[in-house]
């Protein structure tokens, strides 16, 4: 049949099964061996197989949709995240439509319902921290972008990885006295990303100080200008934001980043390049995320990935101050 | 009638004009006299009318929804703008979807066609630009925030103030050798804050040089890798992104700000706080604008409107060198 993209049917019929199991194979329901699946899924992407939604919106001319939950746009990574699920939807022809859950539950729940009824094909959501979504909760194929926590079809980047990758980091460097700024505790990315910290400051006899807050910049420069910095030699923030906010807090007292206290942050925010000094902090693959996400939103793939995160050294960190030269001791 | 919000009819009859007079009085439609339209929309205001998509909504128990053109996520104002955005549609009970152009005019038609495909009751659209939107053109109110320059139901800060307000700075403090980033050569925006600084500059004797880039970072730091900064005391950025990557690589190179040059952004950004030296900039009042924007679209309001900008002064300005100071001369 050349000049038309093959049916669910014609894959059923061309391995002898029914389209029902075809169906289930391609959104990753129901039970399957995986190698039936896996031959399912193959012969799919061999013929160019285009899921029925999708397929739908070539024979009507209206462009099949993709809707995308971000918590927060006043977060800096979510705009980010944004534009690069945009050009993995972009390039398998998909449009996406925003809804913002500014922070909310609620929100989130009624930016979930407004897209599902205006028809989209499929639905992409970065949950509000405190929610959890579940992917087979909604009447459309949902992919979700989270922490490895999340059951269901998630992208998510190894957030446990990058704390321990960020502590270890200190630790080599020597510090033992540190504040952990661990962001909010409803938030499993958070919670992760503090987690792979803790595991590797205890497994290296550091207890380190945690002090819990928003992830805003405001949140890091108010405990910025509070802690006593005599009290630690290097900070490790779960956020970016935290990080900088904090840094130009210390600043601002006269600390010096990095003699008096090493900071990490976390994200890579392209504002961590130009914070005096550059920030050490922990670069996701949003462009492997999205692409992802979308793979399994539009039914190519099926299931969970974890990706991989890097550590990016920058000016931040050092080795720390000897113990015996207090920060009103002025040695430098 | 208690209970039932007043309809277009209702308030005919109580001034005794046709329908389709009040409907042109509140969309800003048709030949009225200008006291008659404001007499229906003084009525409408006190009887708390509600425009007929709205109501229809409310009957329906489907969400109002505004649909939202940003022309780049990836610059950003325009997250910040959204959340404002989202906010003055939410005080209203609107809901609020985003297309996002990705910089490109054909991204802004695809986004505007899905948007309206899926039913969306009224459009805000901050055009990319290069392109211009008009009000009129399209089959739901539209409220365009833009420049001065675009008509219709426009909603824009005075952008030509904002570039004589930093002009009037610099030429104060005594800069005569200016370096002027104007920014994109297709924006109207970047065209009227260049504008309004040229006016004011030359009015000064002051003849600016000018350099065209994008909008971003590295556009910024490009141009601060390249010039000589023998050859001007000031330079004003259309853009904060801009004067930020222009910061960040004159400082690599060991260059002083303020004190060998004096650097002015434009829009203030957070991050506008956080570099090292802090910028003066231009705020823009992002929720009276997004405000009047709501009250277009839903039909409160009509019109145009310019709303001021305000000039924040911070540390990266200050009184040039002197002329015979060469910055291999090493004067501090």
């Amino acid at each position: 049949m050349p000049g038309r993209p093959p049916s669910m049917l014609d894959l059923a019929r061309r391995l002898g099964v029914s389209r029902a199991t075809v169906s289930n194979a391609l959104r990753g329901k129901g039970r399957l061996s995986p190698e039936l699946a896996g031959r399912i899924r193959a012969l799919a992407a061999e013929l160019h197989y285009i899921p029925a939604h999708a397929g739908r919106a070539l024979r009507t001319g209206r462009s099949a949709t993709i809707g995308l939950i971000v918590p927060d746009f006043g977060q800096p990574l979510f705009p980010i995240f944004a534009q690069a699920i945009e050009r993995a939807a972009k390039r398998r022809g998909f449009a996406v439509l925003v809804g913002d859950s500014l922070g909310t539950a609620e929100g989130q729940a009624a930016e979930i319902d407004n897209l599902i009824g205006r028809g989209i094909d499929a639905l992409v959501i970065i949950p509000t921290r405190g929610t959890t979504v579940e992917a087979g909760s909604q009447p459309v194929p949902v992919a979700v972008i989270d922490s490895a926590a999340t059951r269901g079809n998630t992208a998510s980047s190894d957030h446990r990885d990058g704390g321990r990758q960020v502590a270890h980091h200190l630790a080599d460097l020597g510090h033992r006295d540190v504040l952990l700024l661990a962001g909010p505790t409803d938030s499993k990315v958070a919670r992760e990303r503090t987690a792979g910290m803790v595991e590797v400051f205890t497994a290296a006899g550091v207890a380190p100080q945690v002090r819990h807050s928003t992830t805003s910049f405001e949140a890091g420069a108010e405990i910025g200008a509070a802690v006593d910095p005599a009290g630690f030699t290097a900070c490790a923030a779960a956020y970016d934001a935290l990080a900088i906010g904090f840094v130009t807090a210390l600043t601002a007292r006269g600390v010096r980043v990095p003699q008096d206290i090493s900071v990490t942050g976390f994200d890579d925010l392209v504002w961590a390049r130009i914070v005096s000094p550059p920030l050490t902090t922990v670069r996701q693959d949003l462009a492997a995320i999205a692409d992802h996400a979308l793979a399994v939103a539009t039914g190519e793939r099926q299931g969970s990935r974890l990706f991989p995160v890097d550590l990016v050294l920058r000016a931040s960190t050092a080795k720390p101050r000897h113990k015996n030269q207090h920060l009103t001791g002025g040695a430098s």
